[in-house]
């Protein structure tokens, strides 16, 4: 298995980047070769601190980086030498089976769907999240890269989703919602309203709307909605639950008796931050792309990238993208052979 | 001052209610009148249980209750003698200043609309609902009425977020922002980017767009959405917060010594549950309909009835409605001078 690493787009800069990878190598055997892009000098710098001498691993100089700043329209035409550009590079010549990067969302993204297109019947990439909940896992997508959605679209991450949540979370019939303002089946925008009756039709285990109230309540695994909602709900939650921290800690220290109480407790508080850590998955895969493509978070240290990577290769090695493109042709299929349905009962 | 409570929409029955009743009674002598909307026979049952005589109660009998299960539009053709109907006709005929109900939302709404009419220069009524943070508390609006927004609908949710943060919240220039997927100026859906363009011209301390990452980090104050965002960032608040509760719960009853810590620091948890009590508000007013009206949580018990009560009265005493016509005014004026400068411009 091979594997593209963007490693100049994080805050912390290529070197916990490159300690990251260093662990993910010594932990699998099954990658066979490691690409790190971006500038020579300091990946040679970065490899030598973390005294990583791999024969896996292989530099790809780029000269240019995409920050946070770029327009990522911009950045397509004007940094064809950026690092995330040549990572993608690789995976669209055959050469790696997935690329990771922790750069700006919207340049991965455009990069990514203008290099290696998305999977046979799928219109748009769809970014999924791994949200923790008391009782299970859910995957919230579309989290941020597809703003104006239309109703197909969220059909399409349905199936997606679905895929993902069997393949790399392990639930064997994942119950697939539709996020609205109510869950009952006339509930919704316009654009829910249609794709409701899309979900309907086909070959999951779809549980109708679901509404916020139903997320951290083991009532979903897979959550669809347009982007521009998604990323709301995911960045609503990172802000809740820092908040909720914060109240807590605030309280805990107010007095020596809570104190002591929070002293003899920190390990269950230890136990909540470890369960709503983001690096546990350490990135949230692009969906529906003719390739493996994995974002960090930007402030993704070691462990966080290790986590990726492993999650990268579970990915390659489960054959989502084959998988995906299998229940897509099936979804649509179904979809097909309904509206005849429909045509003919109307001719009839 | 008169109120109008319509005390058969929850789900504990409507003694909480008059529990609720009584206890505003005593805390609030400039409270003149308060009709208890609802089956006579159960009220005055509920009255003796209470033991509240009080010569300000009046009872205004109506035959039917809208449930959960009514659909808002068939109510409104086949319950006219429902309690919410009574309770807002008292508010139409004059005899009332306000009403409070615990009853389905999109019933009271649509009943609201219909018999009060939306304020001169408002185009929908919207749901405000107070959110506690660490530092602040914001309003989240519009958190469920409209669903289908239009730009000028939150440019209007502005203008009265803006107003209430000030007038009932007392934050004296109210930060206001409307929710988008970045910060940035050019970041947003169809409907976000053209409302932005709008609240830049008006006279308010508008800070631009905000992120689901701004809400719990006081940077803003009020949040500004359509309906169907709103209402799945409330329950998505809602339902995490209990998640987290739940996993804090069963991490600190894991071993002995956690308990101890637990059993040490429970004042701390207390004040945080009390800190984000939705009873603390009792409820969420209807923003923008000529009269005061407020949705109150159908599972409210007495103190949340108090307060919403104590809320509602803090409206009417505050003129809520003259200031939000007013502003809405200044708004609209504001907007129309910018438009004739635009084509002034273009002709010159």
């Amino acid at each position: 298995m091979r594997i593209a690493v963007d490693v100049m787009g994080g805050d912390h800069g290529c070197g916990v980047v490159i300690e990251g990878v260093k662990r993910a190598l010594e932990a699998d055997d099954k990658i066979t070769a490691l690409y790190l892009s971006g500038k020579q000098e300091e990946i040679q710098d970065a490899l030598q601190k973390a005294q990583l001498s791999d024969s896996r691993v292989q530099i790809v100089h780029a000269s240019e980086v995409m920050t946070m700043e770029d327009k990522p329209t911009v950045a397509l035409r004007k940094k064809k030498d950026s690092s995330i550009a040549r990572a993608i590079d690789l995976v669209e010549q055959g050469k790696a089976d997935a690329v990771i990067s922790l750069g700006n969302t919207g340049g991965i993204l455009t990069f990514a769907t203008f290099k290696l297109r998305t999977l046979p019947g799928v219109d748009r990439a769809g970014i999924a999240t791994v949200i923790p909940a008391p009782d299970n896992e859910f995957v919230l997508l579309d989290s941020g890269a597809n703003i104006e959605c239309k109703p197909l679209h969220l059909l399409q991450y349905a199936v997606m989703g679905s895929v993902y949540s069997r393949e790399i979370l392990g639930y064997k019939k994942p119950r697939v919602g539709l996020l609205s303002v109510g869950t009952e089946d006339g509930k919704g925008n316009e654009l829910t309203l249609e794709a409701f009756k899309l979900c309907k039709q086909i070959d999951i285990n779809f549980v109708g709307n679901v509404e916020g109230h139903d997320l951290f309540a083991n009532h979903v695994d897979v959550v669809i909605c347009d982007g521009f909602v998604g990323n709301i709900v995911l960045k609503t939650c990172e802000s809740l639950a820092m908040g909720m921290f914060e109240m807590l800690k605030r309280e805990l220290i107010r007095n020596p008796k809570r104190q002591l109480g929070a002293y003899l407790a920190q390990n269950a508080f230890r136990a909540i931050k470890r369960r709503m850590d983001p690096e546990i998955y350490g990135g949230a895969p692009l969906l529906g792309l003719n390739g493996i493509v994995m974002k960090s978070h930007g402030s993704a240290k070691e462990r966080s990238i290790m986590n990726a990577i492993r999650i990268t290769t579970e990915s390659v090695h489960n054959q989502i993208n084959q998988t995906i493109c299998t229940e897509i042709q099936r979804a649509n299929e179904r979809l097909a052979a309904t509206k005849s349905d429909v045509i003919s009962s109307a001719q009839a």
